[in-house]
């Protein structure tokens, strides 16, 4: 049964890394004594070892050790022996494309799909939809494609931020890219704010944490749903 | 010669299309009766066709009739024997694209090399580098490469975007995702301020435009550049 997080952001403004999900994880990962990492997306260029040592110090604070997936000498083997598994933010096309280079991008999905407890925050979040298609990630690398683990039926928005009053900046509001996403795909696109997240518990799919959500769909107008709101039935 | 134009953006906030730089394309096409335009980005997922009609009533008020290249039986050519060509805005994977289905994005480059003068704003201004990979847009469809025309020797980030003060966003700043470019890549990358625009003149490249322009180079601390700088020596 799948048992997923799927986080819009790791860290509030007013807060260190993970803090306030936290006590959610101490639940999701209650099983797990070590937890697999995927640094892959390396936020602002971070090494691995850099990135892995973070989550290590946040996810000691509930007795949980975390191993960096490059400190394998086998990555698949890795995801297949892992108890839980984290995908950190940074850059989607980075983490896309080492999860194609590496080879297990449709190993992961399965691993997740068969049970594994999983978390993604950020570029890790959008990986769980169907496509990297509505990240707001710079393309700094070119990935192989941009289909990724398909663990929900559809895509996802992380940081989704509501256009600024007042701005006179000309450059496109978010609402308005995904606008343009719809002129070519049908997939609905979830616009998570930070400080949401989806709890996904089998086929459940729950939106948490104390924020709306906006959610976009092709040819609607997009609405607002309310914490708590289920999802299973978006596709 | 080349003569060039690779502005920020199309529009300020305070005037209509292309309003604030339309002076200066009077006297850059000034040899030009009829301009080729290139709508392939459309903004907002508008049709070619509304895009070209928009584009048209701009340039009706400097007396230049505009004709899009979807008109055309034949795109390249529609770029071989075009007195000057406008690439619009909007997403930069889609121009790409594009570009690329219809076979002619070495052959526009060449075309442009050659003497033909070239107005880009925004998506068509990003394509003037050497790669889309510092554009702003979201990855809505997936382009064969992000390799671009590279009348410049380094890449653009179009409507560059200052950190805003006090904001609480945990996304990434416009800096932070240019910076994680330049762990990957070597190539400069200059953040062009909406209003700035560069003016290439054969092998002379000039900041124009009332703004600073900020410069990003792998392995150095940015730095603001005044109007009226000379970047030819840039790359």
């Amino acid at each position: 049964m799948k048992s997923i997080i799927i986080a819009s952001t790791s860290s509030l403004h007013a807060g260190s890394y993970l803090e306030y999900i936290l006590p959610t994880l101490q639940e999701h990962f209650k099983n797990c004594k070590t937890l697999l990492f995927i640094p892959y997306a390396r936020p602002g260029g971070i090494s691995h070892t850099e990135y892995t040592q973070k989550v290590s110090e946040a996810f000691a604070k509930i007795n949980i050790a975390v191993k960096g997936i490059h400190e394998f000498e086998n990555p698949e083997n890795a995801i297949k022996n892992a108890e839980g598994i984290f995908t950190g933010g940074g850059n989607t096309f980075l983490l896309v494309t080492q999860l194609y280079k590496n080879n297990i991008m449709q190993l992961l999905a399965e691993t997740v799909k068969n049970g594994t407890p999983y978390l993604g925050t950020s570029a890790g979040s959008n990986i769980c939809g169907l496509s990297m298609q509505t990240t707001n990630d710079m393309p700094i690398v070119y990935p192989p494609s941009f289909q990724t683990l398909g663990l929900i039926p559809f895509n996802l928005n992380p940081h989704y931020l509501d256009p600024i009053e007042q701005s006179t900046h000309m450059g496109e509001t978010r609402e308005t890219r995904i606008k343009e996403f719809h002129a070519f795909n049908n997939i609905p696109v979830l616009g998570l704010r930070e400080g949401s997240w989806l709890e996904v518990k089998g086929e459940k799919i729950t939106l948490k944490g104390n924020l709306k959500a906006r959610l976009f769909q092709q040819n609607k107008t997009a609405e607002e749903l309310e914490p708590e709101s289920d999802l299973s039935n978006l596709k």
